[in-house]
């Protein structure tokens, strides 16, 4: 994978229509994006497969989809609202604002946040007096109700999870649950960083994808390792190179209060090397005792066959929709010589998509061989077909090798071709993206065939 | 449609996990719903099926997902910020809040919200005088960066439509759209209603099913008429009856300043009689304009074959996801005397809910007749085989009658039991929830049975 594909994966998402810069027309927001028609479609594939694999295939895992906005006693009982934050101090003299556990690392210092601890460093701009250390909290923070006031703050949830283990006897009982179970949840999340960047990667607006699954606190340590082994391996069905990806373990400092084990799963971004992608987390007892002091609910579970009640420990998996949907696209992109044997003389690099079938945001493309009706109208009429199983697209526009080239470059796995023949023969050709080879199909036998190529 | 279904429906859907209230074990958080395990299931069939007929069924509209946070002027072109306001007032003895236009109404006085405007009437609870009317803004309002100031107040989308007029060159240049073309999105937006209520019909969180359909100003009337005509009929396409629907237009006052002419789809909720379920408005070239006029940039679409430069007229269609997951839900809603001619003697009604097939939350539920192992074993088989397309449940718990029972409660259209005869004729029984008919079929048909059922 060449480091200078991030930009190129930038620049194609833009022009093909995958992911856009939010509110462009106004200079952009930053570190939010939008979902270009074929970056929607990629998402909610990444999305669908996620959930296919992790509810629909499952008996012990359900789905759930809570609400963004939650009691904002949630963040209390969480530690969101006292711990959520980062350091931060001003420099007095040009303004700038820095994260002060960067500044002081850069110094070869160690952190320390104590409050009203004295910072010895220097801006790094103008080199001027800097602030004391204060405390930023990355929750977005709003109102709800007409009264303004402190008992109607509320805030945009952080992370997905919260809303599965407030949940967790609802859910329990009304699926008649026994443990060990999962909870499968894909949604929104917020967090107001003060350093978000490279692309989709790090953004103030984010989707996750987040299972948390219950178990007896003896099961922990095993089940903790299936999920490990059954998530990198999730990446690598669909089609992730299996170099591109390792584990690495959070020890010491890096892991969280709450966290009993925690691993992540990352994955080799072009330019930015090896980075999260994914995590797995044993949180032990700690959000269900935190949430039954603070509610005064019993959440505890009692095991009907032995008697035994307990605080079940939790094993998240936590999957970024957008990051997985970055890695894949980064994952699936090629430049390659010419191949289409066309345009040769301009000696341009084209570029190949090799997305996984199941996640091409578009699965057929219709080509026309011309733009004369007879032809047209077949083609019309063929994929009217074939659109009801599948996403395709109809394009009359331009030479056929440079529609294949459109088609390859967002990663559609077939091209069909009507010709003057087709109105004959009844046949269409269809080409395969990855190989390149060309099968000429009766139109009748398509949608079966298709069928089973996507199974 | 029995008045007391709203009712029902809410017990039901907490009962057997379609809906929770937000944050339950801390007392709820007004007007905020979660989506249990089958209602998340049943909502995604909702915005699939939605999707299917708006996007990948059609050649002239494709998808967009823009994010939640938008540039602030969006929100001073769209007009939101002036104008998206509720009329309150307090009362200066009990400090009570209330919707002057509401109090005025109940008063037989026209509303006149002129700043300043002195308020006559009394406060309906304890007749003590009221202030004077205040306009409060329903969106929630929030800041991004660390800088607390008027620079960086941000707010919650309060529609997802300004997310695709603000990406109307971005998605026109990159998927070389003609006019007239659509984009259609599904999205989370939030109002800080002062009076939200009856369940999932009106919340502070929602998420909509929107479609802008841009076109030429000379075919708006006639385009009009044609989405008018689309939007009831996908309804009435996924079961809801006829005359549960009705038209109702907009008129004078009811009209929005942007728009030329709209139309609500209304549903008859049980306990509220028609109220608004999807709208189809003309809204002229008011948005485009507007957002050319703030960002500077030229959203004036160029007919190459033409030379007419034009700003687009906008068609949109506005659907609520939750609304219309809430009209099936009440649609489907139907209770029966004991059809399973079990425990008749209780005289319990028994449910079932008649949702269409495709919209189902569970589509297949497999039920062993014992819990004896060369049963479940054999149940587990069939079912890992069917799950790979279909979403599924296994239940072994209670009398057969009962677990039909319980799937007909929640809409499962086939129920396959698996018995002793099973081990040896490697045959099964399915049973069709509307009507009550078992079918003995081999269970190497099975796959190709439901798949042919679900088509």
């Amino acid at each position: 994978m060449k480091q200078e594909s991030l930009e190129h994966i930038v620049g194609l998402a833009k022009r093909r229509g995958f992911i856009f810069q939010s509110s462009e027309i106004y200079g952009g927001l930053s570190s939010c994006y939008d979902y270009g028609p074929l970056g929607v479609e990629l998402k909610n594939n990444v999305k669908k497969a996620w959930w296919k694999s992790m509810v629909q295939e499952r008996d012990d895992v359900v789905g759930l989809d809570s609400s963004i906005l939650m009691h904002p006693k949630i963040w209390e009982a969480s530690g969101h609202l006292a711990n959520f934050t980062d350091p931060l101090v001003d420099c007095k003299k040009c303004k700038k604002r820095w994260r002060a556990d960067h500044i002081l690392q850069a110094n070869g210092m160690k952190p320390d946040f104590t409050p009203g601890h004295k910072n010895e460093s220097k801006c790094p701009d103008c080199s001027g007096e800097l602030t004391d250390i204060r405390r930023f909290n990355l929750m977005f923070k709003t109102q709800m109700g007409a009264v303004e006031g402190d008992g109607n703050e509320i805030y945009l949830r952080p992370e997905t999870c919260q809303g599965i283990y407030v949940n967790f006897l609802n859910i329990s009982q009304s699926m008649r649950k026994k443990m060990p179970f999962g909870v499968a949840q894909i949604g929104k999340a917020f967090r107001n960083e003060i350093t978000p960047g490279n692309f989709t990667f790090r953004t103030r607006e984010f989707e996750q994808m987040e299972q948390q699954y219950f178990v007896h606190p003896s099961d922990a340590k095993k089940i903790f390792k299936e999920w490990k082994e059954a998530r990198i391996q999730w990446y690598i069905d669909y089609g992730i190179k299996k170099e591109s990806l390792r584990f690495h373990e959070h020890e010491g400092d890096e892991l969280a209060h709450y966290a009993k084990e925690a691993w992540d799963i990352e994955f080799d971004y072009p330019g930015m090397g090896f980075k999260e992608l994914a995590g797995i987390h044993n949180r032990g007892e700690w959000d269900l005792t935190q949430h039954e002091k603070f509610s005064g609910q019993n959440l505890k579970y009692k095991d009907q066959e032995t008697g035994e009640e307990y605080t079940p420990y939790i094993i998240e998996t936590s999957d970024g929709a957008d990051r997985a949907t970055l890695a894949f696209l980064l994952n699936a992109y090629e430049e390659v010589e010419t191949r289409s044997g066309e345009d040769k003389s301009k000696h341009e690099k084209e570029v190949v998509l090799r997305l996984d079938k199941r996640l091409a945001p578009i699965k057929v493309a219709f080509l026309p061989l011309s733009k004369k009706e007879p032809l047209q109208n077949l083609t019309h009429e063929i994929q009217d077909k074939i659109r009801k199983n599948f996403m395709t697209q109809y394009d009359e526009t331009g030479s056929i090798g440079k529609r294949y080239r459109r088609q390859d470059e967002i990663g559609t796995p077939y091209c069909v071709t009507v010709d003057f023949d087709s109105l004959e023969d009844k046949m269409v050709t269809i080409r395969d993206r990855d190989t390149m080879a060309q099968e000429r199909i009766a139109i009748e036998e398509l949608e079966v065939y298709l069928l089973e190529k996507f199974k």
